[in-house]
Formats: structure tokens, C-alpha cells, sequence
């Protein structure tokens, strides 16, 4: 088997398609292309008649979808699962800062302790699109004996979480967000989840409570929340995402006493690519065997 | 019994007394005294022949050793312990803040990520004083997968640690700091323990290592410390406590862009005040009961 890595060459990965027994090559020469750099749009020029699968670099692959990279006869292979750990451990990260006050106390040039703290020990954690990263954030929590609520797509329980509801259950979600003290969003991005986080449910979320996004921005509404903060409604946002995505320079939510703003940070490029070299390994070593891939894209889903 | 809480009262406090069966009183007529707010200096005004316990409401007692305060014929508890679970999550969200550079991320107005991050999943983290808040802190640590290695008093083996050496074991301490990513300092503050990081153990210190301080100022040299920082030795350093505290406004170290300064608030009095209710209690019982009390300082050791 011919793999490409590219548009943009990356050493660990081509290392991984070769541990893995498959050969490199050039894009035109190659049946699989692993996606490294460069913009989604740049598939037509990767793409070729001979080309059948298609190992993406992110969970999230909202972005070759709305760029119609996703054509018919190739199999795509999104990233989904190979990045909970290194997302969940910054999920815990923002959930702690928030909870302790410590973006304001970065911000400080004096001694003096903010008010508002809480603790995440026996918090009650709502979580919004429990798939891999919520599994993993789970785990974590374990020993601070929280109580877990979940909501994803099937509503099949989630293990570790006290409930879970299906994400077309209104009254599930309404709970969800109404006993949380910390609402983790992790649900991927689609037309069922824009703006999933609307004035509405700020509205219907605690008094004190943290709202936690690392999935898209595009499911949570940045006016509603900056009203939100501005009112001192919820305890605070720490957002690894957002919409628009960057936040502009100056942007009211990068300083706000309620909110962290993380840059698209939870799974940091030295974190990334060691993950996905093994993801890659592990596919390539499955395409070659025959097996199943891990992360085949469902294209009626969107991710 | 006849107890005092004070020099500041204290609703919380003074109920748990009740509860646990015992009387309050004015600090003249009673036998145990609560402490809580005012300064060490202060027990003089609250002494009288007929005391016989006192409890302390923190942790560290230095305070009180050194305003002469712990004087013979009275039984003096503090409450190590009951703050360790408050403690350690404020230590696991230090660890995790800094790793993920989240305080470089809270003082930006503009989308930009920052450089070194790195993850506490399967790192080495060196515990200089474990006792109970490095018993809680291990708990937390479980899921990490991380590699424990333990300094204490005794030289015991800590639960859940690779390795413990004793605070007096100079090899053992030199092999904790070379190879831990990230060093919490959680010892008490003795003579035996001030400027315990100095410039020489800073300087052995993994490169891109965080030293995180939870437990007193005295036990790290500030200036060395400031110097490592600049240099770019270690990773960084997240301090809950400094030399000198507070900290002056403007100090170096407030918007060091490897530090994070946490104004003495692992143990804010939002989550204080109801733990110390449960040591009250339990102490005011046990003492009703006859039974011995938790928390008894030893005079020799100063903690």
C-alpha cells in the first residue's frame, strides 16, 4: 500500500505509516492519504481517481465536510477518540481554573484573593455529548466523587454517569443543565448542535455554575453567554472554542472576570502528533490486514 | 464542657460545638477554646489558668510557635488533615494550569497559543512532604498513570508512591528532584524544612519542570527562584504561598510568564470554614468521650 502524508510532510507520521509496513509516496501515486496541515480545501489537489481512504488529523471534521471534501468512494477516517485523554485532562484543567478563580488570579499584579470559589469535589457534572472525551473525563473525575449527568446521541448509558439522556430529549437536557454545576460541552458539531447553548439554557443553568467547551464553537451562543457573564448569571465560561473562532483581538470574552479563554489548546501540537502517529500506525497496520479502520466517518451523521 | 470560639466569632463553628454536645461560653469561663480570625498575638487575651485545649484552625501552626502561644499545660490541636482533599484539588489545578500554560492563555487579548505544553499523563511527580495533603493529592492523581516519588519525615512508604525517602536522605531528595516533572512542596514549615529549594535544588530540576508550592513560603528561596524562572531552567512555578507574604504589588512574580501566583487560597474560606466545622465536632465529641483528640501539635517537631 501507497500512503501519502501530507499536504504538509510531518516526520512521526511518515515514521508511522512505515512501522506500520505500507510504503510512501507521492499524492498522485498513493491509494491513502494522511492528512497532515494545510486547509480542507486543498483536497482536490490530493485527490485522484486511484486514492480509496483518507486518515484526517482531527476528531472534528466539520470543516472537510463544509468543504465538500468528502466525496463518494473514498473512505474517510477521522481522528475521533485518539485525542480524549490529552482533551479530557485540559477539560479537568479548565474546569479546575474556573472552579479556583485562577484566571483572575493570573491577571493580578496584587495579592488579593477572588471570591467565588468552589469545589469540584462532590459537584454534580453535566455532560453534553458524552462519546470519548466524556468517557475519559469520567475517569478522571472518579475521585472527586462527583455526580455525572449525561446526555449523547443514543441515550445508551453512559458508564460512571448517574442518568443519561438522548440529545432529542428536551426535558433530559433541561434537567441536565439545570442540576449542573459545571456543563461540559463535547458534542461534535452539526446542524443539531448549532447554538445548542442559546440564551434558553444559560437561562435554565445554576446560579454559580461553569459552563466548560471543548468541542466547536458553533454550539454555543457567544452573545447570550457574554450577556450571561456580563449579568453574573452563571459562574463562568472557560472555552476552548469559539464562534467566531479566533476571537477577535480585544474580544470581550479574553479578559472578562467570568470567562478563560483557551485558544483551541486543549490538544496542543506536541500532544497531537505523537497521538495521531499512533492512530495512524494503528489504521495503516488495519488497512493492510484487512480489519476494520477505527473512526470511519458516518457521512448522514457529519462526523 | 465549656468552649470559646474566637477571637472572631463564628456561626458554623459555634454550631458545631453544640452539636458535638458541649456548651459556649465567654473565652473566660471556658475550658477549650475554638480558634478562629484575629492574630496568634491575640491568645493572650483569651488565656486563662482554667484553659486546657485549644484548636487551632489551620493546618500550619508556625504562627502561633512563634507569638509564643503554645505554652505548657494546654493541649494545643491543629487541623492537619482536614483541609487536605480542598488543598490537593487547588495542587491538581495548579499542576494542570501550568502544564496547559493557562495562565499565559488568561492574561492574553488576542488568539494566540502559547509554547511548552505538556501533560501530567504518565509524568513523574516528586511529593517534598507527604503526608495528608500528598495522600489526597496520589487520589487525584490515580487516573493520571502518573509515577509517584515521596520525601517524608519518617522515610515510611507512602501509598501509591514508587519510592519515599526520608527528609533527611540528601541522595533521596537530589533523585526526587531530578526526576520529577512536576516537584509539590507540601512540608510544614520547620527550621529544618526553610529554603528547602534553594538555588542548588533548583538547579537539579528537570528542564521544563513545575515547582508547585501549597505549603509555605519559607521553604523556597524567592530570589533563586525568580532567577531559574528567568533563566528558563525549570518550566515554571505555581505558588500558593511566597516569600515574603503577600507578596509586594508588582512583584516580578505576579506576571512572570512562568509563574502562577495563588494568593494563599488552596484553602479558601468559602470550603474552610465547613471542613473545620467537621474537625470541630469531631474534637469537641472526642473530648466529651474522653477519647483522643486529632490533630495533637507536637511541640518538638513544631507541627
Amino acid at each position: 500500500m501507497k500512503v501519502h502524508v501530507g499536504p504538509v510532510a510531518q516526520p512521526e507520521l511518515e515514521a508511522a505509516v512505515v512501522a506500520a509496513g505500507a510504503e510512501l509516496s507521492p499524492a498522485a501515486d498513493a491509494s491513502a492519504l494522511v492528512w497532515f496541515g494545510g486547509a480542507p480545501a486543498q483536497f482536490a489537489e490530493l485527490d485522484h481517481p486511484g486514492l480509496e481512504w483518507v486518515q484526517l488529523p482531527a476528531a472534528g471534521i466539520e470543516s472537510w465536510v463544509s468543504a465538500g471534501a468528502l466525496r463518494d468512494g473514498v473512505t474517510f477516517t477521522s481522528a475521533a477518540g485518539t485525542y480524549a485523554q490529552t482533551v479530557a485532562e485540559h477539560t479537568l484543567g479548565l474546569m479546575l481554573a474556573g472552579a479556583r478563580q485562577m484566571h483572575r488570579m493570573a491577571r493580578a499584579s496584587s495579592w488579593s484573593r477572588p471570591e467565588g470559589m468552589v469545589s469540584v469535589f462532590g459537584s454534580t457534572v453535566g455532560i453534553v455529548g458524552a462519546g470519548g472525551i466524556g468517557r475519559a473525563l469520567i475517569e478522571l473525575l472518579r475521585p472527586f466523587g462527583v455526580r455525572v449527568l449525561a446526555v449523547n446521541r443514543s441515550g445508551r448509558p453512559v458508564d460512571g454517569a448517574a442518568a443519561t439522556w438522548r440529545s432529542d430529549d428536551a426535558a433530559g437536557v433541561r434537567e441536565l443543565l439545570a442540576e449542573s454545576d459545571f456543563v461540559v460541552v463535547a458534542a461534535p458539531a452539526t446542524a443539531e448542535t448549532a447554538q445548542l447553548i442559546d440564551a434558553g439554557a444559560l437561562a435554565r443553568m445554576k446560579p454559580g455554575a461553569w459552563l466548560v467547551n471543548v468541542a466547536r464553537g458553533s454550539l454555543v451562543d457567544t452573545e447570550a453567554l457574554v450577556a450571561a457573564l456580563d449579568a453574573e448569571r452563571i459562574g463562568g465560561a472557560a472555552l476552548d472554542v469559539t464562534d467566531p473562532e479566533p476571537l477577535p483581538d480585544g474580544h470581550p470574552l479574553f479578559q472578562h472576570p467570568r470567562a478563560i479563554i483557551s485558544p483551541h489548546a486543549a490538544n496542543p501540537m506536541s500532544l497531537l502528533v505523537p497521538a495521531l502517529a499512533r492512530r495512524v500506525e494503528e489504521n495503516v497496520r488495519r488497512r493492510l490486514a484487512g480489519e476494520p479502520l477505527l473512526g470511519v466517518v458516518d457521512r448522514a451523521a457529519g462526523y
